[in-house]
Formats: C-alpha cells, structure tokens, sequence
C-alpha cells in the first residue's frame, strides 16, 4: 500500500510557497507562548517550526547560525562578555563558545520549552553548549533583560524570529536603545533581518530605527534554502568597528584560532555578503557612513531601488 | 463568488517545491520541441515555462540576465563578435547589445516558437533587441552551430535549460571542445550551470568536463528567487582572461561605458559572487589553477565539501 508524501508548507508570502516533504511529525505542543514543532523532513532532515514558521533544520542550521554569530564575533578584536537574545535551539550559542576569549554568554530565550524540545529533538545543534561552563542560560524577556546592564557586552547576537509580529519590538528604536546602552563602547549588535525581497518593508523599519542609535550599520546576505525566499538579511551596527575594514589577514588569523572550519564562512565569504545587488543597496541605504569604504562604493550613481515584487 | 487561488508549480526536487500564485495561463503549445507556456503570477508577473520548468520571469530576469551576460562581458576588454546558445527570450541579447564595443550578435535559439513568444507575451525582456542591426538571429542547434566556427567569438553564452535532459549535451566535453576552437584566443565562455544545491552532481560534471578544455574555470553565484533553491550558478571558462584579475577601476570604468545602470550587478558583486560558501567550494573544487588568486585563498585548508541534501 502506498502513500501519498505529506508536506509542511509555511503560509504563502505574496505569491510564493515553499513546500517540504515531510516523513513525520515528531512533536507538537503549545507552551505559554507559541506552539512548538518538529517535522522530519526529506530535504532538511529535522525541523523546528514555531507558530507554523520555520525556525532551523539539522541540515542548513550551520549556514544561518554562522553568519549571525561569526562575522560580528570575528569583527570584534577580542569579544569576552556575549548576550544571545532569543536563540533557544543553540545554534548560535555553540558558534560563540567556539572562541577562546569568550569568558561569559548570556543566552536569553523567552520560551524554556523551546530549548528543551531543541536539546531533545535537534541535539546537534547546540552539541551539548547548554552545559558549557561560561553559558549563562535565563529564560525572560530579552528585551527587559539588556535594560538592566551597562556597558557590559562586546557583541549582543538578536536571533529571534521574523520582524513581523511578536519579534517586533526587537526591531524597534527604543530596543536598539537599551541595546546600545548595554553594549561596551566598541561593542557590536547583529540581528536577522528577514528576507530582504518578501519583508523588505520591515527591513526598512529596523534600519530606520538602528541608524537612530547607532553610527554605522551594515547589512548583509546569505542563502539560507530552509527559509521563505531563501536569500537572507543580517543587520550589524556599532559605533567602532566596521566589518569591512578589518584586514583581511588579521580576519584570517581570528579564524586560525577559531580552531574550527566552517562549513559556510570564509574571509572571502565575509566580504562578499556585503555587497549588496543594488536594486537592494538602493532601497536600503544604509544611513550610516557607509560610503567611506572603497569597498561598497562603485562609481555609478543615480539609480533607484525598488520592491522586487511590488506591483 | 470568491475562487480558490490557482498555483503553478515545477516537481518537486528532492522534496522541495516552491509553488507560484497564478492569476491565468496566457498561452499554452507544443512546438517540435517542447511545450511552452506563459503564466501571468502574483509574485513575479508573466512567467516562461518549458517542459514544466520555470525558464524566466518578467520580475527578476534581469539578476539572471545581468550575472550570465555582464560578467563575461565586462570581464573581456572589449568584446566584438559575440555567440548566445539558447536565450530565446533575448533578455542576454539585449545585455550583449548594451556594449558599444559589440559589433554582431549571434542568437542561436533551437525553437523558433520560444522567441516568437517571448516576444508577444514579455516583450520587456528583449525590449526590441532581435530588430538590432547588429544581432544575427538564427534558429538551429547550437552545439551543431559552433563547430561552423574557428577562432571567431570574443564570448559566448550558453543560456540553456537546466544541465538535465535535453541541454546535456550542452554541459559535454565534446560541446565545451568546440567552444574552445569558435573561441579567440583570448575568448570567454560562460554558462548558466543549474542550483548548487539541488542540481550538485550535474554542475560537478560539468565542471569536471569543462575543465578538460579550459585552463580557468570558476564558478558564482546569483539568487533568482523564481528558480528553485533560488542560488543559482554559472560557470565561467577561460585560458586567458581571470575575472578575479579585471582591476577594480578598469572594471567601473568598462561599466561606465555602457551608460546603462544595472539593476542587480555593481563591480562589488561581481567579485563577491565569485566568494562560494566552504562547503560549496570543497565540493566542487576548480580543476584550474585557481590558487593563484588571492581572492580565493583564505588560509584554511583540509574541509571537506558535502552535498547539502545528502543523507
């Protein structure tokens, strides 16, 4: 007897659906917050689905997880005191204690039932970082929590999710705010931003909002074949250090000592996320002084941005 | 009375599918060759499908258009007799045109069908560019048309359907064999060479072939939302000319002359999309002497690539 292959399908956004075979369901509970999945899928192997969003898969985890927490962390000459807000798989915990001068990581997940499902049903994605001695778990609200630090953080990692409806106020000014304010001077804040095509109005608002607060702001890219639209923003900002202007050797020396290959970043990969298409650079033009770097400035001029699926 | 909204989606490959909200079918015929069909879709307006596989949109065939023609183009100092293998919807003959150096086009389209009804049906994408005095439009066989030819193009563009079924051939070391010879010596070949991700063994073949015949051969990296996986690939081949090696200003300088602003391709894009993922990198491997660039070295050594979907 066989039988038809069933499919997880996020609902549609503008047009246009991703559909995932699926084997099974392995998990489903509402907790306090939000209702919590896990499907097995063909293409992804696992796959954490919160409030019917895709959040991570075994499979591509390593290719958003890096980009959120490698390219601030190796921005930073030498960060040892990280907030992780949101990010209750792990992911990006694990990324962070990959470098050898982290002394602390307060990684702060409003939802405890999110990190346990994770450990139980995606334990490879955080392998086992929860126990690591420097990991300071509290499960709050991420946002309360930065109010009540000062000048304490090197680099504060928002893996939350998208900026459309109860992740908002994570995008907004007084967030990036309280953030600044916890951060150290050199300090340096990196959200996901969304895909820059189906969620580019909710884009331009947080970038809006943290050129407010902060004096430079860069995004950047990745592909991220899980995720609706596949090709996905990241949103760096500090008032010292710009991640394009780290030498490219001093870039590879941080790497060396990661004492770990990634599978998806490289120094080539770092300065290549940033350069944005300009149909994309033009509409979201970064507020901050960004053209005092050679390396986003091309010599043409005049150009207009545009909505890739506006009518 | 309300109606279900119809969609339109391409089989699902290796347990993705990403499905397009469709508003009608305009057109629907068998030529000799395939079936051809133009939807008119909520997120990317009218769409060309052959065989059931999305070829190109009237939205987004400008990053495709720009990435397979202004990379070579703009790599060459200055091209003047140009080949194009496929492309019936004249959107990369449009982009060849763009060049004042270009003296004559060849556009070298099996179905005659195909560009009849592109032209009809998405007129925006050749904008008028098969009446060019300068373009030679012949509907034959490609593969068979290069063997005509002998130290004769600057650059030619295979812009062919995906390197399964019926282009195969197009990706043979026989085919890349005859390219060569209809090649100037210092001539550049490029082709769109299928998803990274979803098509790996085929670009891994085509790669190897291609690198039999040529001594330089790199790959990068577009996203074409409408395609599936969206990152897309192109494979770029050479003995002489190194599109890492175009000096940054030399290369503003060419686009400049174009007096067309791109939408998606700057000179930062072009070199980032040269930047592959490490796990993309390892796994296809160039076969050239690609080392000699700094662009693509990063001091670390000993990964491993892997297949993204692999189980």
């Amino acid at each position: 007897m066989s039988q038809e292959p069933a499919w997880f399908a996020e609902p549609p956004l503008r047009g246009l659906e991703q559909r995932f075979e699926t084997r099974s369901r392995l998990f489903r509970q509402k907790s306090q917050y939000q209702t919590i999945e896990i499907y097995d899928t063909v293409p992804f192997g696992r796959m954490l689905v919160l409030d019917g969003a895709v959040q991570t898969t075994e499979r591509d985890e390593f290719i958003y997880h890096e980009m959120l927490a490698l390219v601030p962390m190796l921005t930073h000459p030498a960060p040892r005191r990280v907030a992780i807000i949101g990010g209750g798989d792990g992911g990006s915990l694990r990324r962070v204690l990959q470098f050898g001068t982290v002394e602390e990581v307060w990684q702060v997940e409003l939802d405890p039932l999110v990190a346990d499902t994770c450990q139980k049903y995606l334990p490879t994605i955080s392998a086992g970082s929860f126990s690591d001695r420097r990991a300071r778990v509290r499960f709050t609200d991420g946002a309360r929590f930065l109010t009540e630090w000062r000048d304490a953080f090197d680099v504060i990692l928002v893996d939350c999710t998208d900026p459309v409806g109860a992740a908002e106020v994570l995008f907004s000014e007084q967030f990036y705010l309280d953030a600044s304010k916890a951060l150290t001077r050199e300090g340096i804040l990196v959200t996901q931003s969304g895909s820059p095509w189906l969620m580019g109005d909710e884009l331009e608002r947080a970038l809006d909002n943290v050129g407010k607060v902060f004096g430079l702001v860069r995004t950047y890219l990745a592909s991220v074949p899980s995720y609706p639209g596949v090709l996905w923003s990241f949103t760096l900002a500090s008032n010292v250090h710009d991640p394009l202007r780290v030498p490219r050797d001093e870039l590879a020396r941080r790497l060396d000592d990661l004492n770990v290959l990634p599978d998806y970043y490289t120094v080539d990969v770092h300065f290549a996320s940033f350069a944005l298409p300009r149909f994309l650079s033009e509409r979201f033009k970064e507020p901050a002084p960004s053209a005092t770097s050679g390396q986003a400035v091309n010599g043409l001029k005049g150009g207009r941005g545009f909505d890739l699926f506006g009518s």
